[in-house]
């Protein structure tokens, strides 16, 4: 019990530390680490070095790992006796357009008042260098008052986790020793919607792809060649009307093969958390949901597969107007997966969905990117119990098993390639608006989120 | 029969001439004159004012007229007692995106040798600045050698015609007495594919659309949202997919109500023409000709109407992937028309099928891009005849009456507006790849048609 009986000290030490983590929270949202684009590539690694010298900082034996993409940085606290943990966020944030959207530079962050209290506002705020941080912090607290870090800890932080995660699974892979421990810390997920604190035991998983359109081999005028030559675009719009049928069900053949009907356990628990789906769109101006018929809001977000287009584009988008049959048109687009629906099967069917609706003269390419299992926790393991207790502590509010719409394929990887389970616990809010403009994580998040950590530390010492 | 008796000598001078006709012509196309983008508004002024000057060194009383868009140019030949001749084309261009498919930069000319002949290769050289050099170019070699212009000469060049001509109907009505002549002859056409001298007898209509679908206030991440947000992508993939049916057949209620049979005498005309569509579009990367069934290839581009999306845009379209759900997407759509058809009420029929497609949440908005209607010509007007037999001598071939898919509203403005027929005569070629990268104009093209001209100022006389 002697790490409970100190665990006010740290708390109180983090609560007196809040403006110097703040700015140092600041100083690494300056870091522009946009990992999807190319010109950003020296922000990330940038963004690498400063974490690196932070945990070196701490006391940590941390590196800069280089990769075929972006670096990972991964610490060690020194070695002990009890079971180890391996805490897991990630470094890159989201592309920012349209920047027109923003109401400030996006990677200029300033702490604002909000009706709902203070924020900081800037892209990656909570998705997910705010949330890392707090990781960090807790350590530092932790440090401050012990005279050490806890030991067996074993940090790994990702710069390709908004870009498909192409080198973690071979990074896995190569330093699996390296990292394995007895379970994953992973903080990038969120509270449930009112501030509720959750972990989030099962995560979608996702199938992304980029189809590209071929017909003429030039742009052509619809005066001249309107009626008889093909049209990329509506080769497309055609293929894509047709994913999904008018009950917002896939149309795929084999679609719905591994996607479980929801526990009657875990579906009385989520009718506990009394969601409104029509409060939860009113956040963003709109009110009905739509999606497959019968199914509840928490069910479509968490528990039922989905087909998005994410982004299509072709011909003239510009001022003005042209009349030009294009000879390509383009649609990146995304599904959400569940329990066992495996991402390649279903690739297999979509690309053979899209090749059944060209004309003899088109062609399509097809640019992969990535392919996620759906993931599940077992919340049987006693770390869970500790972890929620730690929390219902830390917030006065009982936390909550939740699922999440979003994917983090690292759940899938840590169970896969390192054999270990991860616990998902974040202080996200559904209005921080990660991947669209203005992001924001509140600083209530922030500072109860690293005082969760070092709950959290004490209860699994 | 004394202007006959000199036409070989306007010939010969046209012949000499040519090297500075081509200096002159090169001039005019380095000019950018983009009337769709703002950013070229004062270059669509220079080419204006390069036109005029033009036209005062000819001895036309010309003036370069303001509007509220872009200028026009109106030239007068002195008056005198025959029956007077209305010249109509246009010194604006397409846009020129995507610039990386031009092989050179689109305004810097340049004379090329091609397996077919010596070309001129810029932006603007067919559509419409090198057509509209015929004719004066042809001015030009009937004053050197008459010593005079031809009397009755009305020149009305306009710099709206790739952006819908907003002015250009306001313009007519308040300088119909000053405009009004006999008849019309607009070098806004082509020959016939092969070559063949061709007089257009009738054109497409044309109606044009933009439309932006508006769901949530924010762009939203497919993980927290997708399976319950509308997605605006989605809707407009749906409701575009759904304007025509399987067989090509546009499924507007009362789409097709004007639209005529082809008359056994022109089908019986384009019949000779022996057009093959699977070789036409083998010229652009294409062989099976798509749309409506049952048509032969010129009832498709010239006799029936179509539906074509010419740009679609929505959601992230830059490198690499983002999760999002979009707050909006746009399109521009073209409908071509012909016969009768009511531009304004397919306009009606068609934003009532986009309203039918949103679901309670989104709201669409509708930009009007300009909306004629199709025009036929009364080929029985003797200066049909003529005009024809002059084409037949200058190219050794019999000239056709053909029809255009493409739109040109100036004809229908004329015959509403001032109560005048239209020749409609030009000397492109379906290779010319206006609206297209690399448009070129064939110089062969460029002094025949000048010939052309100076042949049917004589027969006119």
């Amino acid at each position: 019990m002697q790490d409970n009986s100190r665990i006010e000290e740290v708390l109180s030490t983090l609560d007196k530390g809040l403006p110097q983590a703040l700015d140092r929270l600041v100083e690494f949202l300056r870091i522009p680490s946009i990992s999807t684009d190319p010109a950003h590539k020296d922000d990330v690694r940038d963004a690498a070095e400063w974490l690196c010298a932070e945990l070196a900082g701490l006391g940590f034996d941390a590196s800069v790992r280089d990769t075929p993409g972006h670096p990972m940085v991964v610490a060690h606290s020194p070695k002990g006796d009890r079971r180890g943990l391996l805490f897991y966020g990630h470094y890159d944030v989201q592309p920012v357009d349209p920047l027109t959207l923003w109401d400030r530079p996006p990677f200029e962050p300033e702490i604002q008042e909000t009706p709902a209290g203070r924020v900081i506002r800037a892209r990656g705020a909570a998705d997910d260098k705010g949330q890392l941080m707090t990781f960090i912090e807790a350590f530092r607290a932790w440090k401050a008052v012990h005279g050490a870090l806890p030991t067996d800890l074993t940090l790994l932080f990702e710069g390709e986790e908004e870009s498909g995660s192409p080198s973690l699974q071979p990074f896995l892979r190569d330093n699996a020793d390296e990292l394995r421990a007895g379970i994953a810390m992973i903080c990038d997920t969120g509270m449930y919607s009112d501030g509720r604190p959750a972990i989030t035991t099962q995560l979608r998983g996702l199938y992304g792809e980029e189809i590209v359109i071929h017909a003429a081999d030039r742009d052509l005028h619809s005066g001249s060649f309107g009626g008889l030559a093909a049209n990329p675009i509506q080769i497309l719009v055609n293929a894509l009307s047709t994913v999904k049928d008018e009950n917002g069900r896939v149309t795929l053949p084999g679609f719905y093969d591994g996607v479980p009907e929801l526990s009657n356990e875990l579906r009385a628990d989520w009718d506990d958390l009394r969601f409104d789906a029509s409060e939860f769109l009113s956040r963003v101006g709109l009110k009905h949901p739509i999606g497959e018929k019968g199914r509840t809001g928490l069910e479509m977000v968490w528990n039922q597969p989905t087909f998005e287009i994410n982004g299509i584009t072709g011909g003239y988008t510009g001022e003005g107007f042209k009349t030009v049959l294009p000879a390509e048109a383009r649609a990146k687009v995304s599904f959400r997966l569940t329990g066992t629906q495996d991402p390649l099967a279903i690739r297999d069917a979509f690309r053979a969905h899209i090749r059944a609706a060209l004309p003899a003269d088109c062609r399509v390419e097809f640019h992969d990117h990535g392919a996620s299992h759906a993931s599940r926790m077992d919340i049987t393991d006693p770390a869970f119990a500790a972890a929620k207790t730690a929390l219902s502590q830390e917030w006065g509010r009982e936390a909550a098993y939740i699922g999440a719409g979003g994917s983090i394929p690292i759940a899938g990887d840590f169970k896969e390639i390192l054999g270990m389970d991860s616990m998902l616990i974040g202080f996200g809010r559904d209005d921080d608006r990660i991947h669209s403009p203005n992001e924001k994580y509140d600083l209530d998040s922030f500072a109860k989120g690293a005082r969760s950590w070092a709950r959290i530390l004490a209860a699994l010492s």
